[in-house]
């Protein structure tokens, strides 16, 4: 459409590129004159900030659009994903920043693994919920894989693949986007981030003691206090107990946890045919979920003896949380199980008192996760602290913090002359460590001043010709206004 | 297998749980001793560092592998995708922070998007490389996705999507994961992260100008030099006014780059031979061919002629790059064309002067991507710089870091019974901003200055009891071997 506007007067050119030919640009209507090397035209400079679609290069010689056929695409991000504008970044950022930091503190390191999972990874036959969910698929060499659900799976591949070159306990900490396909109910997403921190190759109870410590000090750092959130805790032993008293095969066992998990979200008559058909006599379930009531270390210890692990396990853990410090925001609850089938001792998840929100956190020690792939077993416990359900909980406490944009120095040049020097002033001070945002047009000060305070620079520096022949710039403190000329060797 | 050696002597509970059981936990030949609270047996510390998968927790009240099928699983992550154990977490790291850095010296705000995007955003019929190699998948709704190729869609869609309540210009950057689907020759990866950082709104070359001095500063400070990379920068407007000149319809614009883009990479009269498949005469062929060898802007210019905007874009630019005090890292290169179809001025490319190394970089300016979506184009330009090709190149050069874990405080109880007095200490240390390895288990003095070697720690504080009970621990500056007690309430 625009090959009948170029000229036709060709000529020859001698060498070295004998038979290329010169191309004189044609004068169109649009462009009368030749664009000048500066670019900072009053055509250019006539551009609202906000008139989004009328920035184009107004030049004739524009292409139209590139190569394909005008589509209207959906502008949403795929159904149960998000994107991350400025604004929403600035919080992911802020959050992930204390979920590292709280790592850093308890000494632990940074590790990750591929979004994109083998599906064997994740195939367990107790029936968890996960598994249902799994975003999983063919891919074009005709593999199953799957997005990852959770991150616990691959850290355990990876432990088994490095083997004895690791020197145990491994403290080590991710944080991770996960995946699950769910019907779109409840508004829930289908990809969140999750910090994990896992401890392995510890079989104490210290390990889990640790690992809420490092949950409760994430709380405090944001603000949140144990009358906002407690941890309840259990034991898988406790249920392993009960079980094996009614010679409930073991293998029974991680289905079983699976469906009792259940407890709060479907009738409890559900459960009890669930727990039928997995095979559990109807005396035990009836044991089980009498047991599952009890909300109390001594009334456990009534019932189960004070011989046995589940007993000792919790009791060692509330005489650590006293020393660590955060007694009054854990307690005992037998009907927390967890909803992943791997776990095989304590068990515990953080939960908003005021009763509104999903668990917040949860975690446990799962000793016997990596034979189920073929490795040896070492012990293990950690935890998964998603992103969506704090920051809900943030809200609702007048938590949430005001996160800004903010650019040390604007830097603009009052003429478009002296649109390098602008750039020469910033590369100094860029030099210097300080943040810049070069003004990269024309503009009137009006619009600087409102770019200023859009993106809370502390200071303007202004390149004046007057100035700039002296080797010094304008410097404006934007907070109180003051005004001076500082030379260009003296700026910091 | 567990429950024949359950008791069979049960007491019936008066109340509350009427039907409650009470368990006595029988004496198993493996387990003589009920377990004590504190855990910290002697066993326990028997296990060395090393030993996987002698780890378990040795009672016999631990339950078999939980109900899995023992499966052996690939320990190896899926074909073309990355473990990052925490060595290559640190180095991973590292590089994201000097892209941030730099982002925030140029006044960049963050921005991400879902991996996971719809396939109508990739399908463009210009036949790039990159369409080719989309990893995408029907969803389990019957949905076309694909593990996103790279982030400038997205962030086209995000813009489009804000509309009008945008400030333009946005200047934004990205650090997210791309995903391809190659046939796994020459050991290239199916993941890689990538850098962006994108200017939408300035239809001025100050925007390029501007985006190829942060992947300067980025560069210096790494320690890489001009001498080491330099960036070959032509203009898309090259092509066209000659592609103009020979009618050759605008249509066709993206096609004939694509095809001019692998003119490294395949013989050229298979270039040859595409451009005439895909409708470019034999004339118009052999006049890009010679254009296309041009490596001097005044070369260009004779050929083109002064009044065009491709030799006013790159006068400008070069003209910039001085000012911005990166004049020898650039130079003009007419078969820069880049393999995306979208840019429509200005393309840059980072490259080894070595010459060994892929592209490091790449990026242009794309004033006309928004409108193949739908929505009204905003002129726009961006890089991106992906974390494979760079890492190569400083290992090449010798500038891979040495990045090793550091632990500010090893913390240790003496005694099993003081594993609660070194958590007491632990809090306080992380209290006051101090990273803490707390040894959860009774290990011998040997093994913890090993450990605080390992984690390079700078001090190794004992917990021991004639010491707590004076509310005093044992401190031991590792570098100096300096030892001294200090009060709990003076330990900073």
């Amino acid at each position: 459409m625009f090959s009948s506007a170029v000229s036709s007067s060709l000529l020859i050119l001698h060498k070295p590129l004998a038979r290329v030919i010169r191309f004189p640009i044609p004068k169109l209507p649009l462009s009368p004159n030749p664009r000048p090397l500066s670019s900072l035209s009053p055509a250019a400079s006539a551009l609202t900030p906000n008139a989004v679609g009328a920035g184009g290069r107004a030049g004739a010689l524009s292409p139209a659009p590139i190569t394909e056929d005008l589509q209207k695409i959906d502008v949403n991000p795929p159904k149960g994903t998000r994107d991350f504008p400025p604004e929403d970044m600035r919080l992911r950022n802020w959050l992930f920043y204390h979920f590292r930091e709280v790592s850093r503190l308890f000494g632990f390191e940074e590790v990750d693994f591929p979004v994109l999972e083998s599906e064997a990874l994740y195939i367990r036959k107790a029936g968890e919920e996960i598994r249902d969910q799994l975003y999983c698929f063919e891919d074009r060499g005709n593999r199953r894989v799957a997005l990852r659900p959770e991150l616990t799976p691959s850290l355990a591949r990876l432990v088994i693949q490095k083997g004895k070159s690791l020197s145990l306990p491994l403290k080590w900490f991710a944080v991770g986007q996960c995946w699950r396909y769910e019907r779109m109910t409840r508004g829930r997403r289908r990809e969140h981030y999750q910090w994990n921190m896992d401890i392995i190759g510890v079989p104490e109870v210290t390990a889990e003691a640790e690992l809420i410590s490092s949950i409760v000090t994430f709380f405090k750092r944001l603000g949140i206090t144990a009358s906002d959130v407690g941890f309840k805790v259990s034991s898988r032993k406790v249920l392993q107990e009960v079980l094996r008293h009614y010679s409930i095969p073991e293998a029974l066992f991680g289905k079983v946890c699976i469906i009792i998990d259940k407890i709060e979200k479907i009738p409890v008559d559900d459960i009890k045919s669930e727990l039928k058909s997995a095979g559990v006599s109807e005396e035990a379930i009836e044991q089980l979920l009498q047991v599952l009531s009890i909300k109390s270390l001594t009334k456990l210890e009534e019932i189960l003896g004070d011989a046995g692990e589940a007993v000792a396990d919790l009791k060692q853990l509330f005489s650590l949380a006293e020393k660590f410090g955060y007694s009054e925001w854990i307690q005992f609850d037998a009907s927390i199980v967890r909803g992943l089938a791997y776990y095989t001792g304590i068990v515990f998840e953080g939960f908003d008192r005021g009763g509104k929100l999903r668990a917040i956190c949860g975690g446990g020690r799962y000793d016997r996760l990596l034979s189920t792939f073929g490795g040896d077993d070492i012990p293990a416990s950690g935890f998964g602290f998603g992103d969506a359900v704090i920051v809900e909980l943030l809200k609702e406490k007048g938590l949430l913090p005001e996160l800004s944009l903010q650019v040390e120095n604007i830097v603009c040049a009052l003429d478009p002359g002296l649109q390098g020097a602008a750039a020469t002033v910033a590369t100094i001070l860029r030099g210097k460590g300080q943040s810049v945002d070069l003004v990269l047009e024309n503009k009137p000060l009006k619009w600087v001043f409102k770019r200023a305070a859009r993106i809370n620079a502390n200071r303007l520096i202004l390149v004046g010709d007057s100035e700039w022949q002296r080797g010094m710039v304008g410097v404006k403190i934007l907070s109180s206004g003051e005004q001076h000329e500082i030379k260009l060797d003296e700026l910091e």
